[in-house]
């Protein structure tokens, strides 16, 4: 069977991923990276094509995986993309995904091609286990922790601060909070379910003034429990430079008497590349959905699991039944 | 819309919790219980009808639920029942699932049916996991741990040495084995990665033969970390007369210099509850399948997560995605 031929679109954190990743599937092989950079070199020596002509190259890749902000690229011109070719994207403004969803089947619908929105791991595989979780023990509670992550928008604040040289804020889910959903306690949500931990990196004089300036800052700090450690510019080179993420989504439920506890765990030493090897697995069922003669937007909830593996049904069968 | 009319074929153990959770369930009623027994009292007051009439009630129900045994019942009963009505099964003979899920779909077509084979935890929400993280990661390493749970079998066999008046026998994943398993690291399985700790009631002159004859009883615990507690018979009717179990797939891969691992956890203070729980949600499935025109046998893997929740689709892509 041919390859599946992936097209990337944008050249980021999370496309040079999906660039990487795509050595790593059995069936997949790159086609080219979509960029609005003319002059790009691209780490695997791919193609570079102008991503305006988009539609001029449909016949040249199967799935084009969209590695762009969901900010404003994504709800702007995935519409456009989803015309000429199948997507994935990534798109995590969780409140439009609907409205995403309905815009995209539509094109796709009237374009015979299909889209699978909003995969990664938040939304993606925790959506998926949210409502998996639900379905099983309707009475139980559940939870989604953040973390132990780095923040991006809380790591920007404390850079703002005066005099701080280098800084990265992680957020860290409470072990009080954990052991709570594990037991199907409601209760520690919000503020007190997780707490804030900063490396900075400033001068001895300015120390106490930054950490008095981060616990008071309003919405990012006050009301968390917050950690500030400073440490010096070789530790923080060596230790905090990465982009380490994860979670965990706990549904835990009485069943008349008995508690039933259900962890679903993700530890990420580098969130893109995770977010990108979500995108790639879904990229193959968008392949395979519209091999079989469908069109439309698909969120993960809609896709039946054996269709993100490069195994084939039987096997798998036999292989994780 | 109208409750998903559901009948359970067997009142065992895993009977009595179908019973007990399509009460938890916002949309399903139990129609009935099957059973060779006349006289049944069921916990509910359900009505019970005679398993050998079971295709003159196929106008009563939606869906059944085969509760009956894996050794012998499932694979030779459960083809008759599928000519008549949808079916849910817990079949857990792992090397026999292709055989037994091609036969029922061959069956189940010819009569326009719909089979969810294999449902449960392990198979059923472990193989999902097992599928959808080989997927993500397809060069990582996967490895399945069973416990801390209750051992039927351990247990029996600890049950036969003379002296012993109460025993029970738990399988626990090795703390180093889950540790090595989450680094994404190969290496320990089989008997390194499960230690087995006994709970014994016995007269004080036997304990030290006891312990002895535990210890060297050959494929059930030589070669295992076996841990022996003698305890008083009260505590042990207090604490180890549950059915507990549990376990995780763990699969964690290198995404080109960075570890991704990813976790499905599950802590059940009562096996068959849960057993139960996920089978009623793919009945559910089974039920749509059905109103959705569709006919055949499906696993778990082949199954819309979507499909298996009470929630609209609409609904769950606002709430969980």
């Amino acid at each position: 069977m041919a390859n599946i031929r992936i097209a990337i679109v944008g050249y980021g954190n999370l496309g040079k991923s999906v660039e990487k990743l795509i050595g790593q599937q059995p069936d997949m092989e790159l086609a080219g990276v979509f960029s609005r950079r003319a002059s790009l070199d691209t780490e695997t020596g791919a193609a570079v094509w102008p991503v305006d002509e988009f539609a001029s190259f449909r016949d040249d890749f199967d799935v084009a995986v969209l590695c762009l902000g969901s900010a404003t690229d994504i709800p702007e011109q995935a519409p456009e993309f989803i015309r000429h070719a199948n997507t994935v994207d990534t798109y995590d403004n969780h409140r439009d995904v609907p409205r995403h969803r309905a815009e995209m089947d539509r094109v796709a619908r009237e374009n015979g091609t299909v889209a699978v929105v909003s995969t990664g791991w938040d939304p993606g595989m925790f959506s998926l286990n949210r409502t998996i979780g639900q379905a099983l023990l309707p009475n139980g509670q559940q939870q989604t922790f953040w973390g132990p992550g780095l923040s991006q928008g809380h790591s920007d604040a404390v850079r703002r601060i005066a005099g701080v040289h280098k800084g990265v804020q992680y957020t860290i889910p409470s072990p009080e909070a954990l052991d709570a959903a594990r037991k199907g306690e409601a209760g520690l949500t919000g503020k007190q379910a997780h707490l804030r931990r900063c490396f900075i990196v400033a001068d001895e004089a300015d120390r106490a003034r930054i950490e008095d300036e981060i616990r008071t800052m309003p919405d990012y700090f006050v009301g968390y429990e917050v950690e500030v450690n400073f440490i010096d510019e070789a530790t923080f080179d060596a230790e905090h430079t990465g982009m380490p993420h994860g979670g965990h989504v706990i549904t835990a439920g009485d069943t008349g008497g008995f508690v039933q506890s259900i962890e679903y765990n993700l530890e990420l030493e580098r969130n893109p590349d995770f977010t990108g090897a979500v995108a790639l697995a879904y990229a193959r069922a968008a392949h395979r959905l519209r091999e079989g003669g469908q069109s439309g937007a698909y969120t993960v909830l809609e896709v039946a699991p054996y269709l993100i593996s490069p195994t084939p049904l039987e096997e798998l069968i036999a292989r994780d039944v």
